[in-house]
């Protein structure tokens, strides 16, 4: 199978998976379970899901566990954390994905409780869905909630803040911004695709570094693209990090350094993932297309 | 020993607790560890968490895990909730506990991420203290999130407020907005009390059942103190649901049968609790503490 069948593949799988696993949009109340809905709509790459699912198969062994329930958890807090960014007193972004952002298709306190119960469901549906294997479900959310929080994906959220706020980042500064904002969800996507696969603790070590190194190739190509790209393209509003005059990849580096460092990190993940056991074609090509892409 | 020395006993293990399990103020990012610590130091009652030990100990057996951990993510979620519903596209509200709320004392955003970073580790915590025990961890993360999710706590917050922006609640929809805004978290902190302890499944739905009708005490009483208490005694300002023109209980059933219908409910938890084997006495003065208190 090609890339993008397989590709397609995984996601329509995430997709049953999410259709499947949040509450009906008839279960009251309706309409916070409508914007969680809303929210998890979009047409996207579903790239945390798909990492999830594309790590559990590179280390499948007997002990291997469904995946998906895993995946569509990585999705919840991913899209949770997009509703919650887009928030008038965070980015005030209007537009997410080419569609209005949660808090405009309905508004600001329903946005605001929205990612609130897809942050909480991620955890029930790990809960829920590893009952009969609780060693498994422990260690998930324990990954779960350590790439999600305060050191990781909401300490670099405050970071970068304080640094558009401020005078913006040194270049630690942006590293840790970059680290723990981006990397932190797609190394533990990784890490909990391994662990539902019952890899051993070495392999979801080097699943981890290979995420590391994918996060900041793909934060650095998201530098790229707010500068170079539309909003037409990008499905989000276009050159707000130069009219913020953020610190980025960019504004340190310029365009072409920023896109041979780019490369070189989808590389060092690539490289990482080739030390482990199973078959890469997939993953490889994933790291590939996270670099040319245009959205 | 007596009831409040009991209490202060309960609550300063909690208060131990919350200091070791949140991550220290200095850690990058500070901003939002010190955020996380204003919204968890309180001087409160630590209801939540007070519960989740006495229901443990009321159960205890040889299988017992210390519940501290349970009862700390518990207070988590109760801050996370408070943090949220403070903000201003929610209640908009200044004071909390006779202190500025938190996006008063920071701002708008560090308070989102701060509710959102705790709501975040509480399941961290539960993943972390009780990875020994993992099918206990588990069943903590599923009760949790059950409770604090959108079928529940957020489903109900929803409700309320649309409630408010509408033309008032009915009886049923009150129903509904207590029962899942005010009890789940009652009743789930009952309940992990008794899973910590061990306690067998017929057991843990008594204790459920319990908080149920306490959390429906409490909620009834919180809607009288709103009509009949001041802004300074309350620690938060009073009489806001008569202005808004809120359906309360006071609303529907005046202060005399409202204060009537609280304490019937909190007798009803008293008698679901003496159903149960171990010494009752404590959480019976408790129920009543909830009944005659003045804020």
């Amino acid at each position: 199978m090609d890339y993008a069948a397989e590709q397609q593949l995984l996601v329509s799988r995430v997709e049953a998976g999410i259709d499947l696993l949040l509450p009906a949009p008839t279960e009251p109340s309706a309409r916070i379970h409508e914007a969680m809905r809303y929210a998890m709509q979009s047409g996207g790459k579903r790239l945390r899901p798909v990492l999830v699912l594309a790590a559990a198969r590179l280390l499948e062994t007997g002990r291997s566990c469904d995946p998906v329930a895993a995946a569509v958890a990585v999705e919840c807090v991913h899209a949770y954390s997009l509703v919650h960014d887009d928030l008038p007193c965070m980015d005030n972004d209007d537009l997410r994905r080419g569609r209005p952002t949660a808090h405009r298709a309905f508004d600001e306190a329903t946005a605001l409780l929205a990612g609130d119960a897809l942050l909480t469901r991620a955890f029930g549906i790990i809960a829920e869905s590893y009952r009969a294997n609780p060693t498994l479900a422990t260690a998930l959310v324990g990954e779960l909630a350590g790439a999600a929080g305060s050191r990781r994906l909401v300490g670099g959220q405050m970071e970068d803040l304080l640094a558009e706020k401020g005078s913006g980042a040194t270049p630690e500064g942006l590293r840790f911004i970059h680290l723990n904002k981006t990397a932190a969800m797609i190394e533990a996507s990784l890490a909990m695709g391994g662990l539902c696969a019952g890899a051993a603790g070495a392999e979801v070590e080097t699943l981890r570094e290979a995420g590391r190194e994918l996060g900041l190739a793909f934060q650095i190509v998201d530098d790229i693209l707010d500068a170079t790209s539309d909003t037409a393209t990008l499905g989000k509003t276009a050159g707000k990090d130069a009219r913020a005059g953020k610190t980025t990849y960019v504004s340190v580096h310029g365009i072409d350094e920023a896109r041979r460092i780019a490369r070189e990190r989808s590389g060092s993940a690539v490289e990482a993932l080739r030390r482990l056991p199973g078959d890469t074609g997939f993953l490889a090509s994933l790291a590939e297309s996270l670099i040319g892409r245009s959205h």
